[in-house]
């Protein structure tokens, strides 16, 4: 239901803007890093991070990208259409009696247990033909992927191999934003020694932050996710990826306020001077997480504005006193993410992650998509 | 795109069910406490809190609501069509020039500020018909509506009132939650006092926790939104409500774990002894918030089973070695919330509040939608 035909852009409220081209930057960047021999998929789970898999991953593709990595079969099959001819990998693999919509939709499994790994091979026995898939081995996340004992079961088990069609194995670093952990060498040791059981099939080990260990840890293939949306790989030094999200919030109401005033739920903010709050249209629901309630702050051109009291459902109050009265008014837009204010900076503030800013970014939001192959 | 032709319901991942014969007992239990000539509206606005406005409105209608509230523009055209002859009011009111949409689509909006009051009196005057609103005064959030002063200048229009329209003067109290806090009396004084100037209109103060306060607070029309949902109106009283959601998260893999060895990202869990996890279709991708790493937990049948480590996009980790070995299998489901698990106390284990749970619940879990008319 769209109701374009009722409303100008300008008529609805707070303005999330994607920038598709940078995405794409960001994964020529990364791909610019990589060994002789190995290749950068995407990770566009999780609706790409948030960012809409309908419009990140088409981008990605025209810039050349060929293997595409989302967590369940819906999301695989929502994305098969719009990747005619590339790979889509389902990280989660096949839950029980799925296999067949798997092959039906030329979705590669990813393997994650034995149990996953017989389902698949069970599914060769009744069609005749071994299809593609990746294993999964586990060296240090106790998450999804087999064991060292059951990889070992596996590889000596040559006719279940010949059911399987592997085309990859792949492990996952419990610790790659902190490249000084040594549980990133104990990783790759235990991925390098457990990969040679499977000779033959390529390997994948490194998602964003991987890539930044150095070539020992790419593999075959690297599976960056977060670094393509500008999230810092690392975050005790200088993010080199570019910025691709940009959220305004309208501003509802302007209104004074006096000395004392207390502002928002259980108020727990009280006015230290008269002064003015802008009123903007977003809010906990919109995944403007309540930890921001006076921890946030937003961007008014270049100058800081906090936000005061807790955060609503719907809204946010931002203390803009500095702010000169003629340069706000309602309708204006304050930046809650924006060149001055990363997402890595919301996450900060909010006690998270810029994963989790990304991925809570909401659907009342209006979308405008920047650059990319469909714009 | 619907991919049921695909799938059977069983082949999906992680279960969101919502019990719409439950929110209408408590949209009933809630009228029963009103005094005489107090009606109970509906506060639908954030997709009905997240669990779907356009299946929760309906029901609630069917039960005898007349009166619903949203947040925006938006949201009122998408419930327009769902709720025929019903009232429809929109909190956030209009963003300049958007007036005429409002008229066109009969949703009727609540005016917050004077700039507000103005731009309605203007379409008053360009179509010659004064439609209705409504007002808000503020009384302490300092967030939306007049102030004191606003007020009573507005009431001293009377040539401004005329083009008006106006059906109802409402408020909103800071800390109903809290009983004992003065701030509530403070608020209802308040609010009475300003409420006088505007003589012959519906009042209307209370949302879910302030129909708790008693009669007092109830005017002509109460608000409830989170207590509709399951959330208790009173964090230090027992819940009155029928709990409304349950959430069944996917176990994709069970796997062994030795002593000592660490759990998903950062490794910021260490087994104490071996034992057992499931692997939960599940993330903070979904709305379970990453605050619930090492802190939150579910429930398989009545035995509390902790979520260790780290949550991660679409994962969670629980530490099932308790549960014996045969109770448990892929494919089968933990509780997230459920019988054992009330959304409040998910809340208060990620530091929350039951409002912002329900509001980031995710949009890849499968829906349930148990009883209502339209089921």
């Amino acid at each position: 239901m769209s109701f374009s035909m009722y409303l100008s852009p300008e008529d609805e409220g707070s303005l999330l803007s994607i920038d598709l081209q940078a995405i794409v930057s960001n994964w020529q960047t990364l791909t610019a890093r990589l060994s002789p021999g190995c290749q950068a998929g995407a990770v566009v789970k999780a609706d790409a991070y948030g960012l809409g898999a309908d419009r990140v991953a088409p981008a990605l593709a025209a810039a050349g990208c060929r293997r595409f990595f989302v967590a369940s079969l819906e999301e695989g099959l929502r994305l098969r259409p719009l990747l005619a001819g590339l790979e889509i990998l389902v990280l989660n693999g096949p839950f029980p009696g799925t296999e067949a919509a798997f092959a039906a939709h030329d979705l590669i499994p990813v393997l994650n247990s034995l149990e996953q790994v017989a389902g698949w091979a069970a599914l060769a026995d009744k069609t005749g033909t071994n299809r593609a898939c990746v294993l999964h081995l586990d060296t240090g996340m106790a998450r999804l992927g087999l064991r060292a004992e059951q990889a070992s079961l596996l590889a000596a088990d040559r006719s279940m191999l010949s059911r399987l069609g592997l085309i990859m194995v792949m492990s996952h670093l419990a610790s790659a934003d902190q490249p000084n952990d040594p549980l990133n060498s104990r990783q790759l040791a235990a991925f390098q020694k457990i990969s040679q059981l499977f000779p033959g099939l390529e390997t994948s080990l490194a998602a964003s932050s991987g890539i930044f260990l150095g070539p020992a840890w790419h593999g075959h293939w690297v599976r960056p996710g977060a670094a393509l949306y500008g999230v810092a790989p690392n975050a005790d030094a200088p993010n080199p990826m570019t910025q691709v999200v940009r959220l305004q919030g309208k501003i509802i109401q302007l209104r004074d306020v006096d000395a004392g005033d207390s502002v928002g739920y259980g108020a727990t903010h009280h006015m230290a001077a008269a002064g003015r709050l802008a009123i903007v249209a977003a809010g906990y629901a919109d995944g403007y997480f309540r930890s921001l309630g006076n921890r946030g702050y937003g961007f008014v051109g270049e100058r800081r504005v906090p936000v005061v009291g807790r955060v609503s459902m719907d809204l946010i109050a931002f203390d803009v006193t500095a702010i000169p009265t003629e340069a706000l008014s309602p309708g204006a837009m304050i930046d809650l993410i924006g060149p001055d204010l990363t997402v890595d900076d919301v996450a900060a503030a909010a006690g998270t992650i810029g994963y989790e800013v990304l991925t809570a970014l909401g659907r009342r939001y209006r979308r405008h998509y920047r650059g990319g192959s469909m714009a």
